[in-house]
């Protein structure tokens, strides 16, 4: 069993997840202390622009700094030993203690936010979920929607670095079946963490500027090319105008967003793979193809029902499929119509959508392409076992076998999504929520989506006139989904507070 | 691998599977044989009422009687061993051409009904189901009504009886886990089938009669006491008349159907251990227990929610909570009222209730309550398992180990489930239901519920104003939910047809 480095005479019947908490804090406080710097950039927009509300950001960096300055001197200590227990607890408690920081400016502003739906901003935003409780974000100062794109962008590096280098360690999140996969029986160890980081930061950063320059070169402000391209790369969705794209009217932009939501929703892993060694593995990669096949068939099916029911020529018609089925697939959550109105096809389609999400390693949420194909080849085999009750098949992969335990954590994850969304439906319902309305809400914030589907959520609403409970529950919500369900879920479990 | 016991030099080179058609289709032509029997009854009936629809049941009865002794007679050859192969076959073709025959009389009814509603009528009976096709219920001639009826019961009792006898050899419906737990690690072989069979029947006989009687005394017409007991042990929904339970409006009446409804739920073969072996297990079962508590608790807390939204007395509100959850979540169907007024809780609660159903063993459909405890004792060892990574500990149901096979079976039925699920959501929505309909008719299909929530399918609706294409969809749906799913599903695997 795990052991501190340094017991200490004093933690001696302190449960170790209770002693652990506090050098967990202290990483928290280091994030804490970057996020304060980051909110200059907004007071500095607001700033040139003249508006009053460069102070909000000021002040709240001002005090985020000290107080985390504070948490930094008093919590010093030396780290533990890295247990699976002390991961559970740093990344829950980061992702926790960032969304209450990010949360700070939206409190403080003048743009009439309760507290509930502040921090339900601030965590749409760094858990790249894109749903907002804002209303009128063409007159939002710009301070605000730049600081909402930079939560998403931040949120969506930090669920590909926690994706890549903590959850494989904590046994969840499925990047062992996918490591093995694309490294493809090379014996080669992976690079260091410090060179894979920076090629991983290297390519976000490159990637996030090639979008911004392609969306100004056809026609979107600089502001706007900015704030889109991250929240496009980190499949967040965040939208500086209420009609999200369908603001831009201009079908190469919607195109341009396709392609590079797509580049946010696959595996980073096999960028950052091209870079340091030069072998382009990505067409190679089952999640990779079976992801792009799906995309390119539902966009085509759902252009073609489109194009017959709504007398839509083809092509226009599958921009806007390919557009819309990508945003939610992806779990970006643009919109650049209501598709809610498309009819009832349509909307058993988006349904559907919001529970798949991308290939794993990357910023987007849902269950994922990964998880399916692992159910399939299970439901595959078991018919197999039907009929030849002795037969031995391992599971594949690919070209892999897929051990037990990855196994075991994908039908949990199953499980637990779905015992979460169940309890989430009764409590929205419970608070008075439509059952459209509590069902894709629900879905929407497990899924870190962002749009439901009803009058209230749908892709033509948002998430402001929900009470602060509804708020509330919904950002809890969208912290599980973000962290793969258990990674939050078992700091509620008696088994982890004990020794 | 099996073999035919007389392999016969001209099947050489025909599949296995498909020499082991005739056989089945011989066994089915019995059973065809004896609904064609049954249906003299309703005959009598509507002759006794000098009703000219008596011809109706009389000339289905002779033609369904001429081609199956035809049947018979030709298809009469050596039955070949039985492997799970010739099971899956045999179960599903049982169903699938009594579904057939007992869709005769309505589809020569003058009731107007459409090939696709006649079928839909029969088959939600013999599933249990309990949706209708019809409207005007108090107007249909009492021999429909009756073989309404008459198809549910003949149906719970098939169900329990395969659950039973074949299922576990199958290696599907986990009564592998229940018998063992009820078996309570005696030794003692279980007593042989045919003995096993007569107490069957008898206490399904002696239930129904009972609850009959009981429906009499509490003022239910003699021939309404008959029919309703009938759909009530069956947990199959059907009622005679529109507004279902609704029509009697007497709470000591809704009470005594709530106790037989979860006389229906529960697992025979603990009644039968009763009658054999004289020991009264019932309470000491995990999955009984765990069902009649979730039952109790969430009748209250929709009783409590009841009281306080729509000030009606407590008990009234239990009366009304009782009744309905008990008749969801039991996969009967009937309703009391119209819930789907009750408010958006009451919605909620219904839809996630649908899923849920009674236990292994029982005439309920649903994904049932044993099923739900491995799940979450699955997901308990999970978070011991991420917390403490080396331990080893088994799954367990009671006092009883889970063996490896019964949860892969589990965590196949969930991804079946869940896949059908979504597909037929899809096809409905394509078919142009609107969301709340596609979504909840294939949720009731599948799980034999019975009623959807919505304007059309919800508990003061029925399902004749859907098109031919979904009435032919959800018969099939109703079907697999009936059989587990994999019974059915394997029929259309390549696996399954080559040797």
């Amino acid at each position: 069993m795990a052991q501190l480095t340094r017991p200490g005479d004093r933690h001696r019947h302190v449960p170790r997840a209770v002693q652990q908490l506090r050098p967990a804090l202290y990483i928290s406080c280091f994030f804490a202390l970057v996020l304060s710097i980051t909110m200059i950039i907004p007071a500095l927009v607001d700033a040139s622009d003249q508006k009053p509300t460069w102070s909000v950001f000021a002040l709240s960096s001002a005090s985020v700094f000290c107080v985390s300055v504070l948490g930094i001197v008093s919590l010093r200590e030396p780290m533990p030993a890295f247990t699976p227990r002390f991961g559970f607890l740093l990344t829950t408690l980061l992702w926790w203690i960032s969304s209450i920081v990010a949360a700070v400016p939206f409190w403080l502003s003048p743009l009439g936010m309760t507290p509930a739906a502040a921090y339900f901003e601030a965590m749409s935003g760094l858990t790249t979920t894109g749903a907002t409780a804002l209303s009128e974000l063409d007159l939002t100062p710009r301070s605000f929607l730049l600081w909402r794109a930079m939560l998403q962008w931040i949120g969506g590096i930090g669920i590909i670095a926690v994706g890549l280098f903590l959850f494989p360690f904590l046994r969840i999140g499925g990047m062992q079946v996918f490591r093995t996969e694309s490294s493809d029986r090379s014996d080669k160890a992976m690079p260091r963490i410090v060179s894979l980081t920076r090629a991983l930061c290297a390519i976000y950063v490159f990637a996030t500027l090639a979008c911004a320059i392609i969306y100004a070169a056809l026609g979107m402000s600089l502001f706007d090319a900015i704030c889109h391209a991250m929240t496009t790369l980190s499949t967040g969705g965040f939208s500086n105008h209420d009609r999200s794209f369908g603001f831009f009217q201009d079908s190469r932009i919607l195109w341009a967003a396709v392609f590079f939501m797509i580049v946010g929703a696959l595996p980073f892993v096999l960028y950052v793979e091209f870079l340091i060694r030069g072998r382009f593995t990505l067409w190679r990669d089952w999640q990779v193809r079976t992801f792009i096949v799906s995309v390119i068939l539902m966009s085509i099916a759902l252009a073609l029902w489109l194009e017959s029911t709504r007398n839509i020529a083809f092509l226009d018609a599958l921009t806007q499929a390919a557009f819309n089925v990508v945003s939610v697939v992806t779990t970006t959550g643009y919109a650049s119509d209501d598709y809610a109105v498309w009819g009832p096809f349509a909307y058993g389609v988006f349904f559907i959508l919001t529970f798949i999400g991308g290939c794993s390693g990357s910023t987007t949420g849902g269950i994922k392409v990964y998880r399916f194909i692992i159910a399939f080849q299970a439901l595959r085999r078991a018919f197999a076992r039907l009929v030849y009750p002795n037969a031995v098949r391992p599971l594949r992969f690919g070209e892999k076998v897929i051990e037990q335990d990855v196994f075991d954590s994908v039908v949990i994850y199953f499980v637990a999504f779905f015992l979460l969304y169940a309890v989430t439906i009764l409590a929205l319902s419970l608070a008075g929520q439509d059952f459209v309305t509590a069902l894709t809400g629900a879905q929407t914030a497990l899924t870190n989506v962002g749009p439901g589907l009803g009058e209230t959520i749908g892709p033509a609403g948002n998430f402001a006139p929900l009470g602060e409970f509804e708020l509330w529950l919904l950002s809890i919500i969208m912290l599980l989904g973000r962290l793969e369900i258990m990674t939050v879920l078992i700091l509620f479990t008696p088994v982890f507070w004990r020794d």
